[in-house]
């Protein structure tokens, strides 16, 4: 790549308020009909999600999303207990339904869970970029993202599709015309964070040799916590790890050093506090704190007002953004790291 | 404390034996009464776990020996839905069971989902070592592992005895005699893996000092890849981390730099061929792989004949006892790391 040519992983990065925009308006038919279906077939008392990597974290968002607004539990499979212990995703006839989340929508494993479920006449609802594949052709239902194809091994646009397609599915099922509408501000207000982090993101070059990063965040953003930290390790080497506060602080803050950056997922919402206290117990071993948050004094600024269900599309732009820049000020190859392929067949 | 005198960890590491044949044997009329009392109320569709540090640990066991057993989804909650967003834990009458694991009783996150649940009508546990917490007040049933005061903030003995009790529980809520009665090996087979391990693990001193450290496990011995990874982070502040191999294939692999320790629980079972996959992956990187298993080669030997999974109680065992060793030729404060305290209580 020549100089001032861009990476595919940056272009994917500016194509997200498109892509989201896209993937929100192709699936409000099928949406509709899904929860429709499922209004149906009685109340749900349980959602099983399966999915790896980047997929995994936009599943974690759907958990709390859920979770908080529907009150109901959401366990993140073990698709080994399928593919290797011969065991049901569930129980035969379970009020239950069974997501599986993948770009590709072919890693067997994910696929496997999903066969799993509909042969023990449980719902199932796939999302993934391609409808095509075998994941799709598993499920009872598909949400197809229809971004387009993503080029860099990297996940960012089928990221942002992911959760956009989750918060409608969610606040469809749940009925709330309220949070429905709000989705249609999401495609500007990542548009707004993609500006505001080129602008915030170099400040922060020297820090892009660290070999151990922290990132916090909890609640709705545990999940951005992890998707960054998951960029960061793809992009830069870096051995970059995500904790919600109650976690970091039962034990694995022992191992944070002085100088260590630690990227503090601090946009507002009920868990703000809980984020700040982490903060400050980082800041007591010596950690340089990076807060992304939505006030003049942060360090990485987030467009303002925006809500808290809501937050993840776009807290995590800054966060892409920084990774990409890292990689790039420390001479990686940001398209294909070594040792990562765009599918993962995992069993 | 003076040369030559043992620290509380290590001796609650050798505790270990008999601390989990009397909590398996004080609770053989709970477990009785538990189950029974459960298997009335009708087929279980789901089981929701809340716990936090090593507790959520043996989670991650109760959720592939419940999943890979009885055929149900194992949910680890996330309690800051009940307690900064105000969620019930599970849907009222949902046919769930909700199990709370601590050491000490007391976070006050953990008691929060166990209340909602019991506010919703469904069924309630706490295993704690401590049954006059308000844990074990909020709790339906409990079952009290009973192995003394722990003094080391380090848990141990209190790990091995929450496995125990987990899969006794387990084994007759599935009405498994055999394995019930296997359990009663178990004391004998930790025996066996501590003194395998206090012969091994010297020859390993010259990694103590690695900044990162990899742990790799998968099935039910993805708690023990886990909680090793803890021990160590906690002991020595290495950044250890824990992996299932698709997990460290779909992206963090690209953080494993040249010469990192990667510990590679490759005990018999069926996932035995993927975790040794990973192991090459592993290597493919320069990673120093150090092999957990039964074989004469292993760099860390295991007692031969022990099920695949009643394993993870025995092959923690070496990890423990590494991450104490570790600790100790690198002078680390052994019984009380700095910043940690033995009872963490979250919100």
């Amino acid at each position: 790549m020549s100089a001032g040519e861009r990476s595919h992983l940056e272009r994917e990065i500016r194509q997200q308020p498109a892509a989201l925009g896209a993937a929100l308006e192709r699936n409000v038919p099928a949406v509709e009909e899904i929860t429709r279906e499922l209004r149906g077939r009685g109340p749900l008392e349980q959602v099983v999600i399966a999915a790896r990597g980047t997929s995994d974290n936009a599943a974690r968002y759907a958990q709390y999303l859920i979770g908080a607004r529907l009150g109901i539990p959401v366990a993140l499979a073990a698709p080994s207990l399928t593919t290797m212990y011969g065991a049901p995703a569930v129980p035969r006839g379970a009020r239950a339904l069974v997501i599986a989340i993948s770009q590709s929508g072919r890693s067997p494993d994910v696929v496997g869970v999903l066969e799993s479920a509909r042969a023990a006449g449980v719902p199932t609802l796939a999302i993934t970029n391609d409808a095509g594949s075998p994941l799709a052709a598993a499920a009872d239902a598909v949400l197809e993202l229809g971004v387009g194809i993503e080029r860099s091994v990297a996940a960012t646009k089928t990221y942002a599709a992911s959760l956009a397609v989750i918060a409608a599915f969610v606040a469809r099922l749940g009925e709330n015309a309220a949070a429905t509408a709000a989705l249609d501000d999401a495609p500007a207000l990542v548009e707004r964070a993609i500006e505001l982090a080129l602008e915030g993101v170099p400040a922060l070059d020297p820090h892009h040799r660290a070999a151990h990063v922290v990132v916090v965040g909890r609640g709705f953003n545990y999940a951005t916590a992890l998707e960054v930290a998951l960029k960061l390790r793809e992009l830069t080497g870096a051995v970059a790890e995500g904790f919600s506060p109650p976690d970091l602080l039962h034990g694995p803050i022992a191992a944070v050093a002085a100088g260590t950056p630690a990227l503090v997922v601090a946009s507002p919402g009920r868990v703000r506090g809980s984020v700040l206290e982490a903060a400050q117990a980082l800041r007591d071993r010596g950690a340089a704190c990076i807060h992304i948050d939505d006030t003049p004094d942060a360090d990485l600024r987030l467009p303002a007002g925006v809500a808290e269900w809501l937050s993840p599309i776009v807290a995590v732009i800054p966060g892409q953004v920084l990774a990409l820049r890292w990689a790039q000020v420390g001479g990686h190859v940001v398209d294909a790291p070594p040792g990562l392929t765009k599918v993962t067949a995992t069993y």
